[in-house]
């Protein structure tokens, strides 16, 4: 066993945090506050290859690994939970897929811009009627000549309004016992009949930008379909549970930061005569935030190890997300009670933490999915 | 025993709901979107008698009890937590204090039209380096004359920049044992010198005004001082100690809205074929939710007989914020849980619930003072 | 509202306390170590009519209330957890159903000896393969003549070794819907075929004694049968409800015994030159308690006052037996942690009030169903 | 990063596994129930090398390091509480601080029996007056000429009466600022003056033998000084960071074993003609067991690589520690639950990893105790 990063990996978090610290970090509240996404800064994070950090260079990205990639995605959330779910969800959800199941000629295409941050990728899974129920999917493809034909509606779609292509599952057809057949499709989001509609009053991760999309005729050649037709529905599962690590890794930078911002307050705030960091009550909650923080990190590092071993991953990414977004929650709220009544102000950011916490036990499949995952992985 | 409202409470209990379900509930979303104090809710709570439902006739209120007023919290506070907050503040921080020590001469002046809801009362006791620590008072009040000249700042005010009233907490002197003589002042905010801030950008309860007072020579009547000046840190104890059964109302009704948008949602909302409701996980907790709304309701209504009766009640209602205001918490939590994504939008209220509630472990003494205060009670 | 106690109730209670104090107290550590039933405890508490207090006089009780016989329960539960259970047994469960349902003859004859304290009752519902699954039961009565004919198995059947009747609940036929009919038949426990044996090795409550039975051709008069042969199943749901009330006066008493073990174990102990009750953690600890013991007990008075006045109580008591056995789990592990070490021995008790404090959370109904109860009742 | 065991840890663990499971597993309920320390098997320990895993071969150890010693705790403490307990002290407490701080003198003489398993050791810090509180320290040992003259009480050691050394730590003088010095000396167990009582009456770990040990004018020649006599306390606290890595690993193996028969039991049972695996109420305990069991056997690993790395690992092994044993509980108090009735049978063991698990919570640094030792290592 080896619980160090490497040297490359120890460089890219170094980079990463140096660039979160100096560019985002001033930046947060005023991206909180007026929802707005921060398009130049992912032109800057596109130029230092950060967009392309787990991608091989051939397609343009930075030939790092998942735990590389996941130590960026902990930076980066650590000053902003909307940078940070933006970064994650383009790389994790907008780009990788191409990577993992694409052909040649689409990576070419299609992944190139998005791993060198000259665009930006989004994926269209969830449908108003299908949250958690992947299986339900209303939306269709049809096949007519060299074309799909898609038609649907997708909802709560990470950085769609920005985004310059858009996988979207649909279904293709029926398989051989009758079920649905659920595949994956690249579609340029300037084709004729994509409408994007962002209007989203969320609570949190405000400054990442949340679209619906109606899908409306939209024509795309066949050769958008992305990877084995039969086999989208795993695809997607693959696509979700390599997408949970960097969630999980989001997760542990937000918990990072309330833990440091609560012990700092901690050490500085005088109440009865002394620094509150010496009452007991304070010292458990930080002990608690800690060492949940590091059980996190612990956990986020062996999935992300794992999937670039190829080795199974699955219910560690489930382990990872589940925990890590529940101990961010957790390590919040705690930093918002260590404050007291600042910490329920926007000034002090704790309460942003919390706000931007809460998306993680829901995105990308909530707590109470990642726990079914997590029992038929036992074999319930 | 007898667990059931008298036909009185019942009735004012109807009649707010009524109120607050026709009038406010409309409302709620923007109050909270704009962080508006709704002004004009708060001239129709006073033409209907319901600001002054604890006080007695002769001094311009409605003659209830304590019980029947968490009652009244409870429902505004089930439809907008801001409104409640704020009426909350205005009945047992804003006007009670001078019903509980004032002089008949005050009481006429002062309490009067508060209890019409002429007017608004506020209550300043929080300082910036004084949070829970209320014997670290700095703010001054020295007699020079007939007048006392105050000098200091306070934070974290409801209802301030609204009020006509303003009750201060100020060091008046030392006693035979040098320790500080904190007393109560009313002081009509209109006086020359009160210099009212408000610019919090609060997590939550943002409809709710919450202001910073800089009080810089500002000379108020002697007779202005309120109740024993010897006792003044007893006094706002017991002050707090009622505001606490109204906060832990205010608790009791963010809970119970949780519970019911949960429920009904998940009665609706179908995934795999069939209504949530009909899954363990969702059953589970909407069970947990609606027993601690019971319980904490139970513990309010407890206090607030108390109270009523004239029977120490200091610790009960310790016992109720602490545990409706983490009812409240958990609840909303759930709630949101429960809705998915939908749950983590403003349209959908809930995420608002978990915003306001996080207010209740903060406000009037954070839920670790609670811990300390019951601690305290139990002999540690 | 009242929240007051009866002078009637007061002095049960207080009689109650002082033979639990005197009497049982003492013998408690020897009662869980060589797990024996006390069964002259049982002579005693007969001759005093606490065997009777739920019960009218014209059948030998007491002529208490439900709420009377809650206090009982949890001050010999806050004593001695095997003489509770044993107690809560034979009054809910062995005596209480031939209350509710029983005719004019089977009163006189079965309830007054029960009442009276001069035996003890027993109920057997659970089946080896049908816990949570009343439904399920496979005990079969066939009516032959002027008998029944019971052959089955029963478990986990408390107080049966020592019981002179036994209410078994037996399948008697089939309704027009081809379901199961399931009817509860008193069988004195001396009739042929009956064998009892009593060999589980328990984690707590030891002291009670907790039986299998074999039910091989036993015969019994037809007018054995209790109540309403169609409403066997919502009868003992009935009983059950009523059952579940005396579990949580159980756990509130093994609360409120662990509060005050490690309250006063906190003052005494001095670590760091002080007592540990000076420590926040350990405050903090004991304000949790307090509040949850309060918090119960409060459900426990409701539920018991609502069954008294003929209202709906099902939800209440499910409420109370949920939170007040969680609670005094919570309450007992605390209570061991508070004493660091010592709270590890059988001398200090602690222990043991977790032993039998799990039991709470098992018995007539796990927490996983009474969870399932609240949510049926609230229309899930 | 590498998260796999080596080769040769994988063959330790195999083989403490194998003998685990097929001499200790079919002995566990029966010394738990006799309360008798197994010294049969310690002897086949002994000989299996595995009570010198982490000691050099030059010493009679088997030159394996501290994560395969982690290893055969969990696996030994996943069967038996007891066994796993005792080996762990034996090794952690008994013999590592020969090996950390003796002079090769005291490592051939002493060390080396307990590394082949031929002699059992123990260490008494612990006194009556002085638990958590390690400075409050009243033993004193007096030089007088070649020997000191020991004089004290000490409680709770594990081992003792079947030990042939047992470490103490003595106040031997005072420092320049007047503070005492406590330092650790090597007692064998065989030398006038030692007596060992045994008579306490655990809730778990009953097989573990637990004593008192009064120390009345005990000589020992002064070349038993172990260490250095200024860094006496810096040493125990060093060796009860490597303790806590011990007690971690146990903590896994009983979680590990709460986790299996849980699972296995839920596949099996049928209630409502269904197994209760299908149940969501029962598969998101088993999800969070699982999650919790894999988040603490990673810390333990992390901790132990750490400590083998001469890295430092004293705030890593307080997170193993308190996190390992606080699953453990949780998943041993959730088996039971899913077992229902059964659980709560010592038939079905998982009541015993309750009582078993309860211990880790306590021994060794309560949970709070970790809480402050985490607090320290933040800087508060």
């Amino acid at each position: 066993m080896n619980f160090e990063l490497s040297k490359e990996q120890l460089m890219i978090k170094k980079m990463v945090k140096d660039f979160a610290e100096n560019v985002i970090q001033p930046r947060a509240i005023e991206i909180d506050k007026e929802a707005k996404f921060p398009i130049d800064i992912f032109d800057q994070l596109g130029e230092l290859g950060i967009l392309g950090i787990p991608f091989p260079e051939e397609y343009g990205g930075s030939g790092g690994d998942t735990l590389s990639y996941a130590l960026a995605v902990e930076e980066i959330g650590s000053v902003c939970g909307s940078t940070g779910l933006s970064y994650a969800a383009a790389v994790s959800l907008g780009a990788s897929p191409i990577y993992y199941f694409g052909t040649e000629k689409q990576k070419k295409a299609f992944l190139t811009p998005l791993a060198q941050g000259k665009a930006l990728g989004s994926f269209g899974l969830t449908e108003p009627n299908a949250g958690s129920d992947a299986g339900g999917t209303k939306t269709t493809a049809k096949l007519e000549g060299d074309e799909y034909i898609i038609n649907g509606e997708k909802c709560f779609i990470t950085n769609a309004s920005f985004a310059k292509t858009l996988i979207v599952t649909a279904v293709t057809g029926k398989n051989e016992k009758g079920k649905n057949i659920i595949s994956a499709i690249i579609v340029p989001t300037d084709t004729k009949g994509v409408k994007i509609t962002s209007n989203y009053d969320k609570m949190g991760v405000r400054g990442s930008d949340t679209a619906e999309i109606v899908l409306d005729q939209v024509r795309v050649p066949k050769e958008n379909l992305l990877g084995d037709p039969e086999k989208g529905f795993k695809q997607f599962l693959y696509t979700l549970d390599g997408g949970r690590i960097s969630i999980a890794a989001l997760g542990v930078g937000i918990a990072q930061a309330s833990l440091e911002k609560a012990l700092n307050y901690a050490k500085e705030r005088k109440q009865f005569g002394q620094s509150i960091s010496n009452f007991q009550s304070i010292q458990f909650k930080l002990a608690d935030m800690a060492m949940e923080v590091e059980l996190s990190r612990n956990m986020v590092h062996k999935a992300a190890w794992l999937k670039d071993n190829d080795k199974p991953f699955s219910k560690e990414a489930a382990y990872a997300k589940l925990f890590a977004s529940e101990t961010a929650s957790r390590a919040a709220n705690q930093a918002i009670q260590i404050h007291g009544g600042y910490g329920y102000m926007r000034e002090y950011e704790v309460e942003r933490y919390l706000r931007d916490a809460k998306l993680l036990e829901i995105g990308e499949g909530t707590s109470e999915i990642q726990r079914l995952v997590i029992a038929r992985q036992l074999g319930c």
